[in-house]
C-alpha cells in the first residue's frame, strides 16, 4: 500500500478528474483543483444540463465541459459522482462500460449503503469504488455557490466496501486531504445512522417546521415572517437547501431516518408530557442535557 | 396622550429605573442605560443572587444594588421585571405594595398571558403596567453575557391590558426605541401563538433533538458529536440556552406550545410517511415551501 509519506506531495492525486453533476460541491471541488494544483491536472465537467455547462465553461473552472457523461469519463484516471443521490444508479449505468480500467471512482453523496446498492454492480472489473461523503455544504446550490475552501476544517467520511485496494482509498483521501478536509474511514450503514441524526434528521425537521408555520392562519403567519426570533431563523437557514437533492437523501436513508425520527418524536412527546403535566424538573434536565452536548461539541471544535 | 415628538430626546425616559433580575437581558439594559445617557439617570439593580450583585457591582453597570427587592423599586419610577417568567408572582407580591404611585411597571418575559395573570393582581392603583417582550437573545446567560447594542435591529412587543394609560405605553415604547428597537402592540394571546411557533417550538425540538442524540449507543453518540454537521450544531447553539428561563416559558406558554408542537407532529408524521412510501413529489414540494418562507424572510430583512 503506498502510503502518504511515499506520494509525492507536488504531484497531482489525478491526472484527469471528472466530475459527474457541477453544482455547489463539484464546482467547489474544481475550484480548489484550480487553486492549488496538486488536486488534477485536468478538470472535465459533465452535468446534465446544458445551461450549467455554459455556465461552467463561464466561469473558467473547468477544462473541458462534456454533455455525454460516458464521453466524460473515457480519459479520467479520477471519477467523482456529485449529483443528486437518486441520479446514481442512472449515472453508473451509463458511465460504467467507459470507465478506464485502474481508474478510481468516487462520490460526494449523504447516504451510503443506497449508493453502493446503486453504483456497485455496473463498477467494471479493475476500476476502483471508494464512495465518499464530504461533510460540508451551504444553503445554497448551483455551479456558483461553490468556493475552493468549502471542505477546509470539514470531515470527509469514506465507506469502502471490504476489499478496496488499499492504494486506491488512500488517493481518495490524499484528495480531500489536499482539498483541507479531515478523513475518516467507516461502515457504510454506521455511516447511514450517524449522519441521519447529524444532518437528514435536523434538515426534515427544519422544512417539516417551515410548513407548519406556513399553514397558520394569514394573520399569524405575517407576523411570524415579522417577528422571527432567531429559533426559527436558524431553523429557515437549514431548509433553504436544494429540495432535489434532499428529496433523494430522504428516500435513499429511509431505515435510518425513520427510526431517528422515531426516537426524536417519542423524545419530543415525552416532552410535551412534561410541559402538559407541569413536571419541572424533566424539561429542566432536557434542558440541561442540551447544554452539556453543546459544551462537548465545543470542547471538540466542531461548533 | 403626550407623543414621542412631544418627549424631549434629551431627557431620560425614567429617573430611576429598577432592573429585578440581572441576567442577560437585565444587563443588557443596564449597558444600554450607561451607553446612551437617554434611558435612565439612575440603575438599580436587584437579583436574588448575591453573587450576581457582586458581579453586577464589579462590572459598574449599576448605580446601586439591593438585595431586597422591595427596596429595589421604592424610589423607582420605571421597574422592569428581568426574571424567568416562573418567578414573577412571588416577586409581584414582594414588590407590589412597595411601587411608587406613578410608576411604571413592565418585563421582558417571552410568554405574555402568563405575566398578566401572575403580575396583574398584585399592580396597585395608580401604577402602570405595560407588559412587554424584546425579542432578543443569545445562547448565553447571566450579567457578564449582557451588551448594550444586544436590542439594536430586533422587535420588542407590548400587550399592554385593556385601558392601560397611553402615556404609560408611550413611555415603554420610547424606552425600547432609544435601545434601537422596534416596538410593536398585540394582543397578549396572540402574542403567545405567535412567539410559540417561530421560538419556543424551535426551542422545544432543539433540547429534544440533543437528548435523543445523547441517548444514541456509545460508539454512535462520539460519533454524532464527531461529524456533527451544519444541520446539527446549529440545533445545538439554539440548545444551549438557560434552563430556568426555558423551563419557565415551557410551563407559562402550555397551550399555545402544545398545540404548535401537535401541529408540526402531525405534519412530521406526514413526511414520514411520505418517505417510507416513496412519495418524492410530496418530499420535494415541503423543501420548496422551507425555502420559500426562507426567501420571504430574507425579503423582510430578518434573516
Amino acid at each position: 500500500m503506498a502510503n502518504q509519506a511515499a506520494a509525492d506531495a507536488s504531484e497531482p492525486v489525478f491526472d484527469t478528474l471528472a466530475l459527474i453533476g457541477f453544482g455547489l460541491i463539484g464546482s467547489s471541488v474544481a475550484r480548489a483543483a484550480r487553486l492549488r494544483g496538486t488536486i488534477a491536472r485536468r478538470i472535465v465537467a459533465h452535468d446534465l444540463s446544458a445551461h450549467t455547462l455554459e455556465r461552467v465553461a463561464e466561469l473558467g473552472i473547468a477544462d473541458h465541459c462534456e454533455i455525454d457523461p460516458a464521453r466524460a469519463v473515457a480519459e479520467a484516471d479520477g471519477v467523482i459522482l456529485c449529483a443528486p443521490v437518486g441520479a446514481y444508479a442512472a449515472l453508473a449505468e451509463t458511465i460504467g462500460p467507459h470507465l478506464k480500467p485502474g481508474a478510481i471512482l468516487t462520490d460526494v453523496g449523504s447516504t451510503k449503503q443506497s449508493v453502493i446498492r446503486d453504483v456497485g454492480p455496473f463498477v467494471p472489473e479493475g476500476v476502483h469504488f471508494v464512495p465518499g461523503h464530504p461533510m460540508a455544504g451551504t444553503e445554497f446550490s448551483g455551479p456558483d455557490a461553490g468556493f475552493a475552501e468549502l471542505f477546509e476544517g470539514r470531515w470527509t467520511l469514506l465507506t469502502p466496501p471490504p476489499g478496496t485496494h488499499p492504494e486506491a482509498v488512500a488517493r481518495v483521501r490524499r484528495l480531500w486531504e489536499r482539498m483541507g478536509a479531515s478523513v475518516c474511514v467507516m461502515d457504510p450503514a454506521h455511516h447511514d445512522r450517524v449522519v441521519a441524526i447529524v444532518s437528514h434528521l435536523p434538515h426534515l425537521i427544519a422544512f417539516t417546521i417551515c410548513g407548519t408555520a406556513d399553514d397558520l392562519a394569514d394573520e399569524t403567519r405575517q407576523e411570524v415572517l415579522q417577528f422571527a426570533a432567531s429559533g426559527f431563523r436558524d431553523f429557515t437557514r437549514i431548509a433553504a437547501s436544494d429540495p432535489v437533492m434532499w428529496r433523494d437523501i430522504f428516500l435513499n436513508n429511509r431505515e435510518a431516518l425513520l427510526e431517528m425520527l422515531a426516537r426524536f418524536t417519542e423524545d419530543a412527546q415525552a416532552m410535551a408530557r412534561a410541559v402538559r403535566w407541569g413536571d419541572a424538573g424533566y424539561i429542566e434536565d432536557k434542558v440541561l442535557r442540551g447544554r452539556k452536548i453543546r459544551k462537548e461539541l465545543l470542547d471538540l471544535n466542531q461548533a
